[in-house]
């Protein structure tokens, strides 16, 4: 027994196993209930792609914000260019030339062209732009060599955006160009959902710090280097201190930290030194323990205060699929993303049969060979060179025994 | 004319037009020829993934290192739970007890059991382990309730990974459980590609720096922060020090920062301010300028010293286009990431014709509407909202003169 043990509840019950073990749908549905987007923040303008919008997004202003040429070449007026071509060049005199940024300041005048640059302002007096591929420019003269109709290659105001305009709406979660939208209409900063902040709390007496050479009967923690790359690809912000004294006291603290999620790793079972599902009975909601799914059947997950809490099996590979099937879930709902899995699918047939058992949900690591699907055998749960091996996985539901060779199944990608 | 352009080409070669449109086709092909993957740097274990690893990864070490527990329960030599049943419960003797992470000290003896942790080590004498499920504890003593054979929950040496098994190879993107599986084999750090320094040169009179709020003549540059969240998306590093005034020492100043990549956004069509493309033509190489693809056919590229230069057109949608068929894949494949997009594409039908033109490439943005792909009907290459207002893009090749309705095509997905 763990000497330091400060847990009420007496070994035997920590060591019962499983009363009733829950299902993946069951989880989901309380998940999904606890699980509304996190407050907002804002955020300036370089740091605002991939984010998610807390607010909608009403340009203020006209873009662009007057008339402008589209063109290089010579502001005119229409009627001046009419019957011009290659045939029957007609003669311009150049009255002076803006350059783009300039303010407007002299007038078209009939008879006359002001040389112009696309996106400056167009002058008063002008109606159209002459390409310069459609003049010869004859010292202070031009010779206009087609017609252009009222209104060509002029951009008008608020073409592309105008004011009062609902540019993008709440929930979005801005591309690279929605930046660049962003910025053409004068937004500085914007109100994005803020990320959750998501503390690793990984025990375990046996495990040395990422970074370690293994030794002894001491084993590297694998899963806290993980869980921070896939919090962060979730959109949340990994918060990790580092590994946990295997004692009650120690982990109730950790799990006490200052953050909106809390993942325990390790400890999460029903062994003598699994304290964590009983520090979170006692101390705030355990919910679910034990869910029928394979690999990572001792999951858990409850509430600690405002905090949500999930129990991820010590072993890497259950740690990964409870993380897929439950945290992550919740992290991107909390970051405001859709919650399915940022994994892309892609349906091929299998190799050979795929074998699950009735009752529960199998998360299979397979590899795609010459376009079918290869279930990866593997000895144990704890194997997580398996799902570096594999491509990706397949979902086999509760109610099936598995599937026979050549079914299309859907698998996930792990490169989505 | 620009009274601080010290170009010594006329002005009227500058204003020549393009002398002949280059493919797309011609233009990747340069481009792959130019394009080899970064030098490596070491990179310490918590900044590992997304990264492309330079070296391939072979395990120094055994995991695990030592005989282990697979379950929580009993060490036993299995000859002694020969028979044992619920109704035949054999007797062993508590003999000691083994934690996770301690080296084992005792030794099991036949008729004795040592209570072990999953993941600890297996004592000498114990070739087996009872998990607790199976045993009925009863003071000192404690009853098997089932059999257990040679080898049973026991995790050998080197199970998961052996000494000089090849773990990853060379070129690979790490994922999250890489990095556990990393961690797992006791790498501090590791060889991966790295990030090419992109810089930034944005250019034009008319612009304002963004988060700046537009007045009079001028527009908020829109490129730059399109263009840092486009090359952190493609595995790039932005280096953008502000808009470059638009004169010739300016700009060559600002296109010979220590970087990797120059992208050069306005002044790079043929207008008479735009100097890229004469001083890429005089300081280094300007390889391809004019590309027969709409939008954004001014574009160009080219070498200057040991850096790519891209000439990406002014108006912010020629920008991104250009963007996503040139720079975007030299960046990435410098990167050590493929060179093909990163966008995930669907096969949906057109709801209207899409019109194009032979003899270029079209970028068409397009929106998927019930199912079905609808060209957006814009009016001028600026308008930067059609890709915001777009679910992705739909290439057109340069033969085909668009399609009918109905006719099913590829869209690659901005989301993807």
């Amino acid at each position: 027994m763990n000497s330091s043990s400060q847990s009420k509840k007496p070994a035997d019950v920590r060591m019962r196993g499983f009363a009733a073990r829950s299902t993946v749908d069951l989880a989901w549905a309380w998940l999904d209930s606890q699980t509304i987007c996190m407050p907002s923040e804002t955020v300036p303008l370089d740091g605002l792609a991939g984010r998610v919008l807390a607010e909608s997004i009403v340009s203020q202003v006209d873009v662009p914000a007057f008339v402008r040429s589209m063109m290089d070449g010579f502001a005119v007026q229409s009627a001046d260019t009419a019957g011009a071509s290659v045939y029957n060049p007609l003669s311009l005199t150049i009255a002076g030339e803006i350059l783009a940024g300039q303010d407007a300041l002299g007038v078209v005048r009939s008879g006359q062209a002001i040389r112009i640059m696309t996106g400056a302002p167009l002058p008063e007096g002008a109606d159209a732009v002459l390409p310069v591929e459609k003049v010869q420019i004859e010292g202070t003269k031009i010779l206009a060599l087609d017609e252009v109709t009222p209104g060509k290659h002029v951009g008008r105001i608020g073409e592309d955006i105008g004011v009062g305009v609902a540019v993008m709406n709440i929930g979005r979660r801005l591309r690279p160009q929605d930046v660049g939208v962003l910025s053409s209409i004068g937004v500085a900063a914007a109100q994005v959902v803020r990320r959750p902040r998501v503390g690793i709390v990984v025990t375990g007496s046996e495990l040395l710090p990422p970074g370690s050479r293994p030794f002894g009967s001491k084993i590297v923690d694998a899963n806290s280097p993980m869980l921070a790359a896939l919090i962060r690809r979730d959109g949340g912000l990994p918060f990790h201190p580092g590994i946990v004294p295997d004692d009650p006291n120690s982990i109730l603290r950790a799990m006490q930290e200052s953050v909106d999620v809390v993942l325990v790793s390790g400890g999460s079972s029903v062994g003598q030194e699994d304290h964590a599902p009983s520090l979170l009975a006692e101390h705030g909601e355990l919910a679910f323990h034990g869910i029928a799914m394979r690999p990572s059947s001792p999951a858990g997950m409850g509430k600690l205060g405002d905090r949500l809490v999930f129990l991820l099996p010590g072993n890497p590979v259950s740690c990964l699929c409870a993380y897929d099937f439950f945290a992550g879930r919740a992290i991107r709902a909390l970051a405001g993303l859709p919650r399915l899995w940022p994994y892309r699918s892609v349906r091929a047939p299998l190799s050979r049969k795929l074998v699950s058992v009735a009752g529960r949900v199998d998360y299979a690591r397979v590899m795609i060979v010459e376009g079918r699907v290869e279930p990866i055998a593997i000895s144990g749960a704890s194997v997580l060179s398996s799902t570096t091996r594999a491509d990706g996985f397949v979902v086999v539901p509760q109610d099936s025994e598995g599937y026979p060779p050549d079914t299309v199944v859907e698998v996930w990608l792990y490169d989505g």
